[in-house]
């Protein structure tokens, strides 16, 4: 992640006093940000310091001093730390951004750790299939029950917010994680996946938390049922937007084959751009998606045949497409909200996702 | 599990109708109920119906049908579900055997179940070392993911009970179980661990779920605050006696070697009996203690070692007075509750759990 940066962030409502940036070289300061996500960060700076104060406070264990050890290089590491700057920017656009904002924006990088810890387990079981070694083992126990304790910490942290509906919204984005994640274990590998499910796969992956994230940053500053509407739409689409982008990246994006490509080929996992080939495939073409997915007979020039394919079929264009309209969506979604300087970010933020694209 | 059976549970105040009874064989209505298990369960059979009917319900995914797949044995088979009936005696001994006790009920079966499939994870992981089959594999996967789902679903039907304080209440349950998993871990296999460290792993292994399980009972029944710490420290004590008279059992309670026992010992586990033994060994113990349990090297004949020390120093004996300690604890926690017959039956609950190990 790149040094946080100033520039356009000066002229928001709530700078960071100036010792907040001590740490920062001054080179970063000299640079106009130009990425949202950097301007996002530099407006929130003295939130997220207290934001990370309450992750370190919290992460704590009175009795078992391997839950920080295991969580401190995910979290320390820290990210892009998007999910908690939604929570915060979301709370401070609508006028507050006051100490259960940074209590909620922790919360929600709390269950974003365990959601990443649990998938280590889930990824790396396929991974390094046939070698478990007595390390991968202490891992797989470790990442199970630290991810538990990271999830038990987020739900102690939210209630001290003292909003059952916050408790609600954030157990409802879980059961909607977990739900997604299990579907993608039956969904992946079957040519009968379609985009219905695909969408709730990524919802699950993604968007269920940065919807949440923006909800409950709402809830906190009062939002009026509408905004938190809004609120929920921007952070769905956003997600979605996000998913997309990332899905199609792992084929190279609308351009040529390049290096790293087709991690999710070779897992045979079913993305937008797969899913709309094999919807427009012929017999032939069915037969070679049965093969490489279902089967996972893949051939050298597996790859290349399926970029072909969805090239011919301008699945790789569609996907680009679909990702542009969600990130509108997104987009449209801030205009039944306040005009502030973090709407603006807001938006350039959902801009930026599927900017990369093209 | 035994069938249910009536008997003194037909001096109850509430009896369950007679038509909730169909299922079960009249062999099983004609005898005397002895266990306080099976009149505990002939007391609640009603609620424990509606239990089950949300349990069905909520463990049902719209868009995951493998969820109920990886579930349904779990909670089917039903196990003893003592913890979802101390949430039904609790409420009903206070007067209240309202929808919210129920939801609370189930609540606190799923987080158990939750905690049952990350053990598996855990479990398998070092049970089968060496051998992952892709069955194993897919197992992990779903018993992380599912167990994730259901605590998710725990976590929204208790925010339908309306009550913060129930959320807070086993959010921190939670906490407790994974941190002292997490611990267990850790303590594992060192000798450096006392019975501090003991209790607070065995608080995470049972205690916790059930001094909540007692505690949320009691605050949707108007519990006063005397209540409640009566409610929370029956459930942690008699939590505390059910998990020694456990480890206790593993080494043939004070009875000689029999068969299947020793599990604990083959797994290094440091329960108090060996915790104990350590506590009081000379140098020559102690290299034995260290061998077998820090370094894991067991040879034939250690087993039946570690009996005669743990017999010559009377850590078995001290365990069972221990375990009978806090079983008296639990009960006498209980008159602090008003009179009423499911009072005596959690007494007598707290009787059994220890009056197996004599």
């Amino acid at each position: 992640m790149p040094p946080r940066q100033r520039g356009p962030a000066q002229a928001l409502r709530d700078p960071p006093p100036p010792q907040r940036l001590q740490g920062i070289k001054d080179t970063a300061l000299n640079q106009t940000a130009s990425k949202p996500h950097d301007r996002l960060a530099a407006a929130l700076a003295a939130e997220m310091e207290a934001v990370n104060a309450v992750i370190r406070d919290r992460m704590a264990s009175r009795h078992a001093p391997r839950i920080p050890e295991v969580t401190a290089h995910l979290v320390d590491a820290g990210g892009k730390r998007l999910r908690p700057m939604l929570t915060l920017a979301a709370a401070k656009l609508l006028g507050s951004g006051d100490e259960r904002a940074v209590k909620l924006a922790a919360t929600v990088e709390f269950i974003h750790t365990a959601t990443l810890l649990h998938d280590d387990v889930v990824d790396e079981s396929t991974k390094r299939r046939g070698r478990p070694t007595a390390n991968l083992l202490w891992d797989n126990k470790s990442s199970v029950l630290v991810g538990d304790y990271l999830l038990a910490r987020a739900f102690q942290l939210m209630t001290e917010c003292g909003s059952l509906e916050v408790v609600t919204t954030l157990a409802n984005a879980s059961a909607v994680i977990s739900e997604g994640e299990v579907l993608q274990l039956t969904a992946a590998q079957s040519l009968a996946t379609g985009t219905e499910i695909y969408l709730n796969v990524i919802r699950g992956k993604t968007a269920a938390l940065f919807s949440a994230a923006c909800e409950v940053g709402g809830m906190v500053a009062g939002a009026t049922p509408a905004q938190q509407a809004a609120l929920f739409a921007y952070g769905d689409a956003l997600g979605v937007a996000f998913q997309m982008a990332d899905d199609l990246l792992d084929y190279g994006g609308t351009a040529a084959i390049g290096k790293n490509i087709g991690d999710d080929f070779r897992e045979r996992k079913l993305t937008l751009p797969v899913i709309l080939a094999v919807e427009k495939a012929d017999a032939t073409e069915r037969a070679f998606w049965a093969r490489v997915i279902e089967k996972g007979d893949q051939r050298e020039g597996d790859l290349e045949e399926a970029l072909r394919l969805m090239q011919s079929h301008g699945t790789l264009e569609a996907t680009r497409l679909e990702a542009h309209a969600w990130a509108d969506k997104a987009r449209a979604a801030l205009s039944d909200l306040p005009e502030h300087p973090l709407r603006d970010i807001l938006g350039d933020v959902a801009n930026y996702v599927v900017a990369r694209l093209s």
